[in-house]
């Protein structure tokens, strides 16, 4: 199967700063083959991409799928009132069909506003795994531990690593450690060395809130980044979820650490928890990606709101408008959130080789015009209906902002009813 | 005229809690004449609003709608940088007809994105209200006064004021000072005489930047806000932009004043001026709006975005998710803006007797699903491109996100030129 995309506006994000050009790109099975000015070649289906701004796939590199039918649910309280009398009692009602649908609602939302990959850490994720496999989305896998849930979440890790450990596989199964104030130290070590068996990476919450830093630090005399060095956390590759309290000790530790911090700006704002000082961690040579959290607490999982807002934050709250620029953030929602899931050698840029995970954004619209800054158009006026086309593992999945092989209808029908049995 | 609006989930935006209902509206010429669950009339215009979410038109409070040519230009930089070798050499060299289509062009991102009524201050306002005129906005204009160019402002404000002060105008002619810091207390007076003079308002820049605070406190050995009470400008109503470095004794003076203030979030932070304490203005019974600044500084006028934004903001900065909720956020962003613009006898709500300031949002889209809470939805999950249908003053002027009557491809072009010549 070959597609051929004719007259793209390229921004390939491979450069240190932007590479926008006018070219063709020819797709191979699910690899970029060719990108050339002109390409002349037969292709099973040819997608005129004139007005059209070709770039990688968002990175979404921290959420919770099957929290869909949450959106707006009790919104606008307390972080602990919410949890406790919202979320948590609906959570214990859920039953496995119910993650399945939940799931395929959240990856139909993905793919139109334009993220390709996902980072999910949450349970029964062999029905996330269903509804990721029937979106076509590409997606890193955890079942969620805590002291309290145990129970045989390890063997269902180790079983859906092994059964999607083959090359090329779009699902990735990583070890989730659920954060430091409700693993114990047994249970962290577990997890490690469960990770380090399978030899993959771990997904856990850190530094969230002040309050989480306050816990650890009565608990264990030590903040939460040195309680997990302390249990050799770090010596397997992490997705570090929110990270807003790490101090300048902390840093010195995160400096080293394989894989990175998932920023999630809307959910810290909504919440209340606090923002991250991305900008430091960036000049630490720290891997930083974006994610959106649950649909729970943000309410959206648009990324390029999650961009405007990581943009906005770091300038406001720096008091200096250079911290970050447009293209930095573009980065950080593509080939940094790869880098930061440890998939930077198979996607988050366009180059030959490289997976063909692909978006096409109409750039023929009038609040993307005039165009004296592409970069910027994309971060700070674009939003995620702007996305005309979505391919993945060189697969179309979203056309003219249709998403095929996939009954949108019947899903909404399907989280209705799950929504009105619960909610 | 008669338009019927069928079907309706309407918002009215009246109370001080949500109220939202089944209902058909039915609009005579400017006015909202009925509002019943059922009404069996003939009408010249019916529009099926099943699935839509019918309410008023948002209401943009600080904005400089010729500047849409900055979109991005020269982005990312520090504010006097970006100002002085970006865009004051382009504004010395803007012509008459340039404001026209810049204009016209803020206008129709405006109404695609569900704005109604807009309040700008910049010069050359008789070309930007040719525009506005042509779009069928509603629009608050004033000719901005600073010490260095008083020149014709006030007597093409007399002018365009007494032009447009009649019964239904939908052109308002205020006063405009530009900022405390380039204005001198003789500047002020000739502008608040102006404004009595007229019985209208006037449309100041206060308390954007920490520098500017200085500069005032050096100059005058008071706040910026005490100087303004000392010129008596709070003798008028008054459009205070910004509004971040407001003290509490500040906060005494402005208490009392009529109009209010224009929150401005996304150009707060872009520029890095600071976090507006909406939550304690509000407290203290101030009428607060939302406003997008201009496109150079924003990117966007997407109100949907400022709405977003403004939420954020105050639960982040007051360390307290109940700080403001979604429907707070829809009130400051028509009721109340309109309050802050002298406006609210006409617009800002549906309500029998109001002008039929109306737009149509398509709630069938997978990101406002489920519908939990929709004033949730539509604060924190929808945006710009979810308005399907604009109705100013009773005329249709945005259709299945169509606009009626300007061709938008001669507005590109027309545009294009303009960058091609200036930037």
């Amino acid at each position: 199967m070959k597609t051929l995309i004719k007259n793209a506006i390229l921004l390939d994000m491979v450069g240190e700063t932007p590479n926008i050009r006018k070219t063709d790109i020819l797709v191979n099975d699910k690899i970029i083959e060719k990108i050339e000015s002109k390409i002349d070649e037969n292709a099973d289906e040819v997608i005129d991409a004139k007005e059209m701004i070709v770039m990688p796939g968002l990175v979404n590199t921290h959420t919770h799928l099957a929290m869909s039918i949450f959106r707006g649910y009790k919104d606008d309280r307390k972080l602990m009132d919410w949890l406790e009398n919202a979320i948590f009692p609906v959570e214990d009602k859920l039953r496995p069909a119910d993650i399945y649908w939940n799931s395929l609602l959240s990856c139909i939302e993905l793919i139109k506003s334009g993220t390709t990959t996902f980072n999910d850490m949450y349970f029964r994720m062999d029905k996330t795994i269903e509804a990721v496999e029937k979106s076509g989305m590409r997606g890193v896998i955890s079942w969620c531990i805590t002291d309290d849930s145990i129970k045989d979440k390890p063997e269902m890790t180790r079983k859906y690593f092994n059964k999607y450990n083959y090359k090329d596989s779009k699902i990735k199964v990583y070890v989730s450690a659920h954060a430091p104030y409700s693993c114990n130290p047994e249970t962290l070590k577990l997890c490690v060395d469960l990770a380090k068996e399978l030899n993959t990476g771990i997904h856990i919450h850190l530094s969230e809130t002040m309050d989480e830093e306050k816990t650890i630090r009565e608990r264990y005399e030590q903040s939460a980044t040195e309680y997990l060095n302390d249990v050799e956390l770090f010596d397997v590759p992490v997705v570090l979820a929110h990270g807003i309290y790490i101090s300048d000790s902390d840093l010195e530790i995160i400096k080293n650490i394989k894989g990175g911090i998932s920023h999630n700006p809307i959910s810290n704002c909504k919440l209340s928890s606090g923002i991250c000082n991305v900008t430091k961690l960036r000049e630490n040579g720290i891997n930083v990606g974006i994610g959106t959290d649950g649909i729970g607490s943000t309410t959206t999982l648009d990324m390029f709101e999650e961009m405007k807002m990581a943009a906005y934050l770091q300038k406001v709250n720096t008091m200096e408008p250079t911290s970050i620029n447009a293209y930095q953030i573009l980065k950080m929602a593509t080939i940094e959130g790869a880098k930061v899931l440890g998939l930077e050698n198979e996607i988050g840029t366009i180059e030959v080789g490289k997976k063909a995970d692909i978006i096409l954004i109409d750039n023929n619209k009038t609040h993307l015009y005039p165009e004296n800054d592409i970069c910027a158009n994309l971060v700070y006026s674009a939003n995620g209906a702007d996305v005309d086309t979505v391919i993945i593992d060189g697969k179309v999945v979203m056309r003219d902002r249709k998403i095929l092989g996939i009954d949108e209808d019947e899903v909404k029908e399907k989280v209705d009813k799950i929504v009105k049995r619960l909610l």
